[in-house]
């Protein structure tokens, strides 16, 4: 086979990248190869990249995947109003299956480097289109168009590179031939070569989500793909475009560095069909990275038992708010972390402790009261102008979360009543801002609402008797129903300790005193974990060698030498 | 508190140790710290250990464990005829488990590398009293002296060594701390003073077994231990006192080191209670490691879902003989493998499929009739000197394996029978020599008997229609049945690839061509992978960095800078 995409040029183009990647893991300091800012992928990239989108509305969208049996129709809706009307082609997994399979040996034979860079190519090309993506990726989830372009772009890139360099990594940390020399006092010693192999455990089955189709997709498909496994993506049926230009971009590479396009595949489904279910279960499939539901979560870990499953669920996210030396400061960046995306990412605060007797700040003693009229003063304010409200807010990603919105100001004394702002582009956008809700940590009706999540832009302020009291909350909540972020404020170094012992505990990832422009719901690959892996919100981190050093297995050959 | 182990002490013993097995893992050259020879530990170590073993019969084994609700009473008889009639104390789990969980923040603390060092010093102590150790093992597994004191000392500790070394080098990946500092332009860049600290998960559950209580014991023991988790032993009721013994050593460092001694207890059962089950289901126990059956191993990981499951369970070892240039060689190497610990390995070979053809040899071809004949023959004179035989077979574990030895004659044509061999020392002792029965692979009733584990001293010959039919057969073995070894015989490079491709697809480790001191049924720490987590026989390696990485988790604290 004539490869248009030779191994030294892949050599070339990315194995400085890749170095550079396993070097910002180890040392965790910043670092990404793919910039935020829209002006720096080029003059006409904004245009380019609305118009490439624009173009696939509409039509189909082809890829040439064996075991075609017919079109899944349109299943998306842009949050902002608009028909995306993009057909899909549907796959019988009895022929796409086995022609995946067909296609690893030769993937397997490459080897560790070989994968990565052909990753790392993958990645650049996706890069290289990234307005297209972040159109895609607002369509979809209803994120502002700035948002999906950082989060579904570069920091999407960057978890997926993440993954690439982990993958790599793990891999090489054994040498592919040893030579074994055991002595035996004065005979021979016993002598072997010996070789070692890592080798793919089958198919990785993606099973995507509506909110981060990207962020939340790529580090289980690169991690599952460099470490040799063929990747099905099953997308939610309200976000496929960006998992189908993915795969799409990835079948073009795999083809031109001369491998089988079938190492990775789509598959969409049709309305209500529950493909996820039937693939879960397939022999082939061998892993599954997952992001939703804690009760589809659930039945994954229970009956996908062939495969490694790596899920991230629901969870409530807890601040505790003892003290600050900056109130303005924290008051603005949790109202800003409350906004942003309308609440919807799995990183959002949900539940704010603060002690009924309040708290001291560097602007005087603030009752609860205070504090939580304060925070829904910054929120209002942050979110004033509508335009500006509606770049920070997006749209609301489902009929759900606008139901649960709708339901939230009967759970107790509304602080901060949401409002619907009208969205300066999209008149079919549903945005909204976000409720503040007031609950009495002590009464049973409102634990019930406070120990669920309650996905979307409800926050609630919880008085709670002290801070010891709020601890002990948090502590719970971790345990019982999850978390993917802790965040506190506090000027006790007693109360810090009391907070940083409760996420080593339980155990869950913390961020204390943020005043400035670094929010709770946001992580940086390379140096932040998203999630712990050791509560209940997910079973995994993002990334650390756990999530990749069981996708591949070692073989080793013995031989006399 | 005063700890009689100092830091600065524990470094100066073990830290270059530890260096030299992080080396070791890297590497996978040939090393190992701890001596096989038996007079490497001193003039009087086999007297002072056989004392010291004895003086343990007939008596209560004291461990100043929380909980202690009564005795089990003598539960282990020797292979060899002799009453242990050791008593070991009972724990009450709900007393036992709160002490030890109540034992971890400060172990925690700790960190990886005082982890590391107390545990080197654990299988430092160990080590001294390597004959003491011999004795118990050979006394509850059967294995004969010799192979007691190498498989139940030095290479359970090289084992136990190896796990220590993945553990503090999986934990050690990120830094203690990071600054991050991300660029914002011409503002100020973002900045982050970060922490990460490896936090375990709960107690580890090691449930051990009859036949290697050590060896298989200690990779999952030093594992948990070393990544910060407490430890309970559940060790197999026919082979507590290796496992007490190591859990009252392992009290005692932790007690000298400054430590909760509850860091690590035993639950020993009394007759019946099937206390594993009771144990593996207990919210407090987040990880657990297990050697046995398929039947128990299967329901721990359906029904133990708040924990990681690490299982060792049956398989079905195969050795394709294909060809080879060292007819000699090959035979006595495959004769020592059937003999070895009368079969009872889980790594013993039990199909060895042969063409009906029969085989290309430097001395000539041989028929499928001849190679039975002539390897039955090996076995004969391996074995024919009684004291000799005693030496390499030891005694029958338990009764099952006697049984099933008894009723292999009845699954076909009988190449060599067993016989009863008379112990040289101990009168009551079980010793058998294998049974070799011809199976031919192409009927049914054939097909039952060897697609089954036969554990125990019994190997079919199985008559297959070529080396083709021969590497589909073990293709498919390792595929539904699992398989902890691999051998093949072959001086075709071509049937050699064929093996190796089905190694790599399934994946099972392979022993290419193994004539002469080294055996497929043996592997070495530090170097070979046992088993590959990667079919039914085993869902770990011992050991990768995933048989490690999952036991703790990172806990990040990120605070503004």
């Amino acid at each position: 086979m004539t490869a248009a995409l030779k191994p030294d040029m892949l050599q070339t183009r990315h194995r400085a990248t890749l170095d550079r990647a396993l070097e910002a893991i180890r040392t965790r300091e910043f670092w990404s190869p793919h910039p935020e800012h829209p002006k720096a992928y080029g003059e006409t990239a904004g245009a380019d990249g609305k118009a490439a989108f624009e173009a696939l509305l509409g039509g189909r969208f082809e890829l040439d995947q064996p075991g075609t049996d017919g079109y899944t129709g349109p299943t998306e809706t842009s949050p902002y109003g608009i028909e995306l009307g993009v057909d899909y082609p549907h796959a019988d997994p009895d022929v796409l299956l086995p022609a995946m399979r067909a296609a690893m040996p030769a993937w397997r034979d490459a080897g560790p480097e070989t994968r990565a860079l052909v990753c790392l190519e993958v990645l650049s090309r996706i890069s290289a289109r990234t307005h297209e993506f972040a159109h895609a990726v607002m369509h979809t989830s209803g994120q502002a168009f700035m948002m999906a372009l950082q989060a579904g772009g570069p920091h999407a890139q960057d978890r997926g590179l993440e993954a690439v360099a982990y993958a790599y990594a793990e891999q090489t940390r054994v040498p592919g031939q040893a030579s074994w020399s055991k002595p035996q006092g004065k005979r021979d010693p016993l002598e072997l070569s010996k070789s070692f192999t890592a080798v793919p455990r089958g198919i990785g089955l993606v099973v995507g989500c509506n909110t981060f189709p990207t962020w939340n997709g790529y580090p289980g498909l690169f991690a599952s793909l460099a470490t040799g496994n063929a990747v099905l993506v099953k997308p939610h049926p309200r976000a496929v475009l960006p998992l189908a230009m993915t795969v799409k971009a990835a079948r073009e590479v795999l083809t031109e560095a001369g491998f089988d396009p079938n190492l990775i595949a789509l598959a969409a489904e049709r309305p209500g069909e529950g493909l996820a279910k039937t693939l879960a279960t397939r022999p082939e499939v061998r892993i599954i990275d997952y992001t939703g539901s804690t009760a589809f979560g659930d039945w994954l870990e229970a009956n996908a038992r062939q495969a490694q499953v790596y899920t991230e669920k629901a969870g409530v996210n807890t601040v505790v708010i003892d003290s600050t030396d900056d109130y303005a400061g924290m008051l603005g960046n949790l109202a800003f972390s409350l906004s942003l995306y309308s609440g919807q990412m799995c990183t959002t605060p949900q539940n704010l402790l603060i002690s009924r007797e309040g708290i001291a700040t560097d602007a005087g003693h603030k009752a609860y009261d205070d504090v939580v009229s304060d925070l829904a003063a910054a929120v209002g304010k942050l979110l004033g102008d509508d335009a500006r409200a509606a770049a920070l807010l997006g749209a609301l990603v489902n009929p759900g979360v606008k139901e649960r919105l709708e339901a939230a100001p009967g759970l107790g004394e509304v602080a901060l009543a949401s409002r619907a702002v009208a969205h300066p582009e999209f008149s079919g956008a549903t945005v909204r801002t976000p409720v503040i809700v007031k609950l009495d940590g002590a009464k049973p009706d409102a634990e019930a609402a406070y120990m669920s999540e309650c996905f979307g832009p409800v926050a609630f302020a919880v008085a709670v008797d002290s801070t010891a009291d709020a601890v002990e909350l948090l502590r719970r909540t971790i345990r019982e129903k999850g978390a993917m972020t802790v965040g506190g404020y506090t000027t006790s170094p007693e109360v810090e300790q009391q907070i940083e012992t409760a996420c080593l505990e339980e155990p869950a990832q913390l961020s204390l005193n943020l005043t400035g422009g670094v929010y709770v719901n946001q992580t940086a690959a390379f140096s932040d974990f998203h999630g712990s892996g050791g509560n209940p919100a997910a079973n995994a981190a993002l990334c650390d060698p756990a999530f990749v050093a069981n996708r591949f297995r070692t073989v080793e050959v013995r031989r006399q030498a």
